[in-house]
């Protein structure tokens, strides 16, 4: 067979050669935007000449600062299609997060969106290897600024030619750059091949869950975090209309984009769901979800309710997806088996919010702490390791946490997980917060959802403490509802803990405490709540 | 990313660790066979084991000559997955074929299908390379044979154990060696690749037309023939139910295993849908088709009147794919695009007729006789060219034939094809049966459907002949109906053309024969009918 790479160029052909009609539609800053595939494709080849006189190599590192828009689109294709690396900047990360990961990148142009424009400004001082600066603005003018070489946008690709030949190259080439969202430490970046990509994309087509062109399609999930989940590569390879939510969505924006532009899908994390569910109920006959084939939901666990109050309350289909930045990010998709429709609702539900099954093309491994793989039982824990075409192979410039994450060939992904004999994997708990009683593992996940299903707790985390003849046991971290505050007990807690978890995994202690720690996309900071515990302020807070 | 081969093993490791328990049916010798994906990994372990014991190294030819059946699926993983390469042998061939093409791979391995044993048991004094040969049967006993080194498959495998390490290697070792239909010359022989394979098949289950665990598919396009259009991996893949109709399936069959396996996909040749059609007709209220979700139909170009006839008598979506033995084959799929679906019936129907749209990887030329890119206006015709990961680099062993199908690393599909606004590309002839008159060229294929809507002609094929002054004009070779015969004549399908064809290429002569002289998978043979006009045959036949 013929020696042709696997370049991101394909899908960008393909989309212009048979679906240059189909329409994107993108919430700007000024109102709805509306172009054609074959409009996005000559504005592609602009922005790929202008990269060019701007004096940006093959190679080089261009960033993007942005919302979910048709111009971030463009920069998704050119700069990848054209041999330089897109470095998608996450902006929720904190400001020195932010000057760590543009001077580790080395990033020499940085696109960036129009009401941003100030958070990029500030920290150009501390922005060496950042030549130029490209305002994303829908307006005639620039704002003010100090800064030389800042261009608009539209100023910038006006005067290029629309015709663009993009080069043929190796597959291995880097396409974008990303970070991790950093739960610990600094952001570690992981470098997306041409290769990679294409085959997370394709891959991510197949089967119930795959999109075409029969499908309105709407990325939720930002542009500036793991590629989006590879939807605006999908979505355009089959020339599926597309809809681009823009900055700050809030669920009414949401709801009204779904409504009027008729979206089959969309891909959000729960936080998501669970506004457009509230929204939803707030302005009941509002809006007509009947378009919607389904909604995939990742990023971090979907609750059963969320998914059973979409069937039951918006009759839609809701799954969800699992990945890390380190693996592109999709690997495993909870869907569910033709032979478990006949399962009762809550066994339905309850499969629906297993982790999911592994997409073609990967592999997995799930081992004790021997090292020595699990029983297929969906009881027996282990960490899940991972092989593939989409895998990370190294951090970005860091041999030593590069060195910590790999086991013979296989990523270590940091979560525990089990595989039933579905062949569904069910993550329990990252490795790292995972309790170790006794020679036994205790799922802090788990015990967290036991205490958040009593009616007075808002949150709860429960991290592992030493122990001196266990080595660790549970302490529960609760926030109470503000009219459960003075009323629930730690006494209260326990007991309502007593027939739904086993004895030895109930907690040695439950702190009250105002809210649970957070990271800067929203995760629970568990390792900031052991810090407090070791500096005594849980004890306080109580 | 890491360097993770696309290796087919991907596809049996997803199958076995999460599909193990669903079904693939077959329709053995005896009966109808079923067993699950467990099974199967099984058995193709000890296949696997059995052909080392046989002393097959890795990269040595083990040669099939079988029906659709489990044993043949067995086959087809078991032995590229073992880093040897499987020949699918076509049953059609004639036999100075057979000899020639199991010669030319060297197979040294042969699994035979039972009833197909007394031909290759006639052939073995010719094929030199075979030291072992294996009937496929479910029988206790072998047919009697004179020759050594022949095994029965139960017997082969019985003792070997049923667990096996697939080795890892390179991606672009050879998986499957499959040879052409050879409408002229000797067949020549394709190598295909587990990388080739493994994004044909990729590719092939995206979107609308994707195949996914819900699906029951019955591949009725032979195994022995282009890897069955990819089906046996893109369904294991996804964890199908898998139904294999077996030896020389009739319409009544295949009606009967829809009907009771509740097939919702299934993909096959026209004269096979014509089959089951015919079928359904003299059978009405027999078959229940509701299951069905889409039939495909594939190579040779589908009838307008057969698609619309699967959607008005029996409810049922019929799209048609298109592709050649060098490109593995799918390379374009007539999927309607949404906006299509308010056309008015005809134009809609009309347009399923199409050739389709090219898949998501592949990049195509249609150039006219300087080599310039035609109009993508649905009129301007010129060759198409291809380009892919899944098209031919070579002809095995072949320089000169190789040396003839590409240009500047295009292949030369030898069709003639026009591109329309939509994308849709429609192949219009062969170039070598398209007819140059005058720097103009005529379509002998819209010619032959023009001729026959005819209601007294059974058959038509147009040639064209040398002309001293047009340098080619055409002939057309008409077949009448029975009741036509001696009724209607030359000046009647003459006039019947003329107000559907442009006056110049209206035939310069209709000759009446008895049949159109064919090749071995049943295509009209025009190289036959241009040496029976040089030997004067056709003017007698007249």
């Amino acid at each position: 067979m013929m020696d042709y790479p696997l370049l991101l160029k394909s899908v960008l052909y393909r989309a212009n050669t048979i679906f240059p009609e189909k329409e994107i539609v993108s919430r700007d800053f000024s109102g709805i935007f509306r172009y054609t595939y074959r409009d996005m494709y000559k504005r592609v080849c602009k922005l790929a000449n202008a990269l060019q006189r701007l004096g940006v190599n093959p190679g080089d590192r261009v960033a993007s600062f942005a919302w979910n828009n048709h111009r971030h689109l463009e920069l998704y294709f050119a700069v990848p299609c054209s041999q330089r690396i897109l470095h998608t900047v996450n902006i929720r990360l904190f400001r020195e997060q932010l000057i760590h990961v543009i001077n580790h990148a080395e990033d020499q142009v940085m696109f960036v969106d129009e009401d941003l424009w100030p958070v990029i400004e500030d920290l150009a001082p501390s922005l060496p290897t950042v030549h130029t600066y490209v305002v994303m603005t829908d307006k005639d003018t620039l704002p003010e600024t100090s800064l030389p070489n800042v261009y608009a946008y539209e100023d910038l690709i006006a005067g290029e030619s629309d015709s663009y030949t993009f080069p043929e190259f190796d597959e291995w080439t880097p396409a974008i750059i990303g970070y991790t969202s950093a739960t610990t430490g600094l952001p570690k970046g992981v470098v997306y091949t041409h290769r990679g990509l294409y085959l997370h994309c394709l891959t991510a087509l197949v089967g119930e869950l795959g999109t075409d062109e029969r499908d309105v399609t709407m990325p939720i999930v930002p542009m500036f975090h793991v590629n989006a989940w590879g939807r605006p590569y999908c979505d355009t390879w089959v020339g599926a209309k597309q809809v681009y939510p823009g900055a700050r969505p809030q669920p009414a924006d949401l709801c009204e984009l779904i409504h009027n532009e008729r979206v089959t899908y969309s891909a959000g994390v729960p936080t998501v769901w669970m506004g457009i569910l509230n929204h939803v109920r707030e302005n009941p006959s509002t809006y007509d979800f009947s378009c919607i084939r389904y909604l995939m939901s990742g990023g971090s666990a979907m609750p059963a309710s969320l998914t059973e109050a979409y069937h039951r309350e918006l009759g839609v289909k809701l799954y969800q997806g699992y990945g890390q930045t380190e693996t592109s990010p999709v690997t495993f998709v909870s869907v569910p088996k033709a032979a478990m429709d006949s399962l009762p609702d809550e066994a339905r539900f309850r499969q629906l919010t297993k982790t999911g099954l592994i997409l073609p093309g990967l592999e997995m491994r799930i081992v004790n702490a021997d090292g020595q793989e699990v029983a297929h039982d969906g009881k027996e824990m282990g960490e899940l390791l991972l092989r593939g075409p989409w895998v990370l192979n190294a951090y970005y410039k860091d041999p030593e946490k590069t060195k910590e994450a790999f086991i013979d060939g296989w990523f270590r992904t940091g979560d525990i997980a089990t595989l039933d004999e579905n062949g569904y994997l069910q993550v329990v708990d990252r490795t790292r917060d995972l309790i170790k009683s006794g020679g036994e593992w205790i799922s802090s996940v788990d015990l967290e959802n036991a205490i958040m299903a009593h009616p007075g707790v808002a949150e709860a985390a429960v991290i592992g403490i030493a122990h001196e003849k266990w080595q660790e046991r549970p302490l529960a971290c609760v926030v109470l509802t503000p009219e459960a505050r003075g009323q629930v007990t730690k006494e209260d807690i326990l007991h309502f803990l007593e027939d739904k978890v086993a004895k030895w995994w109930l907690p040695d202690d439950v702190v009250f405490i105002d809210e649970v720690p957070k990271t800067s996309v929203g995760k629970f900071s568990k390792k900031t709540l052991r810090e407090q515990y070791e500096q005594g302020l849980l004890q306080q807070a109580q």
